[in-house]
């Protein structure tokens, strides 16, 4: 059992205070435009002892000049400043900080070890909830936190937390692209206080959260965090990216993070857990995000293909039994029905039902076809490569197998070949409708056997 | 040896007859319009009975009608139409066919065996070389020659077979996003005739094409494209997709294209063949295309990383050594003048060099950086992953590159993360200066690990 902290000043704070927000174009100031940015509805109180405004609020030289409370503090300031900080923020009662800052344990030398363990006892001994240093802090949009700007601003049900601060910002817009979001985003660093065992186990309580994903380098107590990892994994699903595999990966995650990438903890191990999904990087990671934000989780294997393009169709049969699944045998009544309406060359009614080419001009096959391939009792899951050969038909394409999706009730998943198949307001409709998108098939139905095989622990 | 046969009337055609070309907005259409639109400057003559104008053109109700040479038909007439159209072909002396139309072996019943064994008896004995049936045939960007509109107008030095026509003209679609760009790409779906040994022979000996890339189903011929792929494999280099690997994609493509996926070819033993390099799926052809027609063929296996965000630069060094990758180890010299330019702290001077949150508004660094690490004696080939904060300063990133590129002239990959990172305008430059971007590090050392054990055969 992972202990529990009170983490709401973190992610609920009434009030910020952004301790060295530069003036200038410099990379602390994201902060202060990432919650401008989210229209964050409580206090912010920039501190900066050379200036009087920063983006229209009012300066402070430090925070005892501040007068009201203080929940969350942001340090931007340089690593030899950040002690002094802290004992501002000690002194002003503040409860949580994120520290930027780099330039402790991750430089790997004497100094900024120490200078690590100095601010942690610091912030111990004022009861001050540290995150970082060497971390973005929190993303929340429905509390409207961001540590930079442009983040999505609607919320979700994925909770994440990401050792590395790029990736943070990075996931939060590749995952729109596929019409999730987060809960949460957190950027821990190097971890020196609050740690991935507490955010897992704050994720797997928070009633928000119903998926989590990790990016990890390493972690401090690995018996703590399988601790936490087994107990959440039984209530959600998690997918855990793991780097620094290898001894060139391990040192950079430690130039990285200063984590010790092998440190006492069976990675390798959790392959066979089977409520924790390893991904390989970041596409995969994303795909297998995206099976669980869409599709349930008890799902049978028997897949039917409906495409237009032939040769992916082939792949994408190959793909069905080179990952486990089935392509599902259609029933002769099924097929009877196909024949009525769809061409009777170039195509094919049996799985996978080649619409051919002439399905781009006669969008409105792939609906029919969806549904009376959806009714087939031997079919579990429906994989559509379609599209329209103009916005108007791509989008009439859309909205018919958005229809038919509904009256089935399966779970579709719709391809977009190359990222480049289907125009932008046709994939907003079919994510909005609940069918995912993924860039082939082979992507999808790799993720979906992944889903298959979650199911059936 | 394969046979060899004349195929200019297909790729160098003075006149094109386009037989059963339909009036209104239909499959047929696009091989007018795909001619139409890449400015192919030899006589276009529609055939249609029931049209006197299409497209502005003046239609024919007949082959007979046309006065002048046709040296090439592209047949769009259904599939009882077409042993009579190529009877009218034999009257007019035409060289060469693409038949389009499908409804012939890949139906899998008698008749539609009969059906192409009767065109194929037809052809032969007019001396007519077909293409097809149930393909596109031509894109010749040189020549002026595509199978639908829209398509690059740009040629390159690729050559491909592609037994989907719709992988055909996706292929050149997705292949322009990395720069990549054709000399011929001919879909060749049942091969009645002429069939992919012989495209594949074609390809060999083609002053144009330098990289040759197949998506294949099956092959009629085993031991003969056996042959051919051996003697042009000593030439060029062979990137091989062959979807129908399983019984159900095997089915799959005999729908699709009437092919023996398994017949009596050893397509397992390929993967041993040194000179052919075996994709899985669509975006790993597109990688190893992008390698081949980017860098050169013998390079060393020692990378350097340099980042800006440090996650993806941990996962790098992972992938370079899981792939058989080294991550260089640089010279102290090396790092003592990395030191000298990048800030104390975020940051690593060792490989992966990572230039931290600040390098996307100091985006110097990444030039400055790559020429330094680029000047190391221990490093073959540099991967970047860098980026501006703004349009303005990403596109002095990628000029930075560029420049220091040019100045070490070794190879360098650039990675645009999840497809999102650099602006079009910074892509456009640094592919045109002969750096491939590729959607993540993983993906570009992988395809690289393919390209380096290439080089050592």
């Amino acid at each position: 059992m992972s202990r529990r902290r009170d983490l709401s000043a973190l992610f609920q704070p009434g009030s910020i205070a952004l301790v060295g927000v530069p003036r200038g174009f410099e990379p602390g100031r994201v902060f202060l435009q990432g919650l401008l940015d989210q229209g964050y509805a409580g206090k912010i109180f920039p501190v900066n002892p050379r200036a009087d405004f920063i983006d229209g609020l009012r300066a402070y030289p430090s925070l005892k000049e501040i007068s009201g409370d203080i929940d969350l503090a942001i340090l931007l300031v340089p690593a030899p400043l950040v002690l002094a900080a802290l004992e501002q923020c000690g002194e002003k009662k503040v409860k949580a900080a994120v520290i930027y800052t780099s330039g402790f344990a991750e430089t790997g030398d004497g100094e900024g070890k120490r200078r690590e363990e100095e601010i942690l006892r610091a912030a111990r001994a004022r009861g001050i909830s540290l995150i970082g240093p060497n971390c973005m802090g929190i993303y929340d949009p429905s509390h409207r936190l961001a540590f930079f700007p442009g983040l999505p601003r609607e919320a979700g049900k994925v909770g994440m937390i990401s050792q590395s601060g790029s990736l943070a910002i990075l996931f939060s817009r590749m995952a729109e692209t596929r019409g999730i979001h987060f809960s949460k985003i957190i950027s821990s660093g190097n971890e020196s206080d609050l740690n991935s065992s507490d955010f897992l186990t704050f994720l797997g309580e928070d009633p928000q959260t119903e998926i989590i994903g990790a990016y990890l380098e390493g972690v401090k107590d690995g018996p703590a965090f399988l601790g936490a990892l087994r107990e959440v994994a039984r209530k959600k699903p998690i997918i855990l990216w793991k780097a620094g595999r290898t001894p060139g990966g391990g040192r950079a995650a430690f130039s990285h993070t200063g984590s010790l990438a092998g440190s006492r903890m069976a990675w390798e191990a959790l392959k066979q857990q089977a409520r924790v999904l390893m991904a390989r990087d970041a596409e995969e990671f994303l795909d297998f995000l995206t099976v669980f934000h869409y599709l349930p989780r008890r799902r049978g294997k028997r897949m039917a293909i409906l495409s237009g393009p032939g040769g992916p169709a082939v792949a994408a049969a190959d793909a069905c039994e080179e990952f486990g699944l089935e392509v599902a045998e259609l029933e002769e009544e099924t097929r009877k029905e196909l024949k009525k309406i769809i061409p009777q060359t170039g195509t094919s009614v049996r799985n996978p039902v080649d619409l051919g080419l002439a399905s781009v001009f006669q969008v409105d096959l792939y609906g029919r076809s969806a549904e009376i391939v959806g009714r087939d009792p031997g079919v579990d899951t429906l994989v559509l490569q379609g599209r329209g050969a103009t916005a108007e038909l791509d989008y009439r394409y859309a909205n018919g197998v958005i229809e038919a999706h509904r009256k089935i009730g399966k779970p579709f998943i719709a391809i977009s070949l190359g990222g480049m198949y289907l125009e932008d307001k046709s994939k907003k409709a079919l994510l909005e409708a609940g069918i995912p998108i993924f860039p082939s098939a082979e992507r999808a139905l790799w993720a979906y056997s992944h889903l298959t095989r979650y199911g059936e622990k």
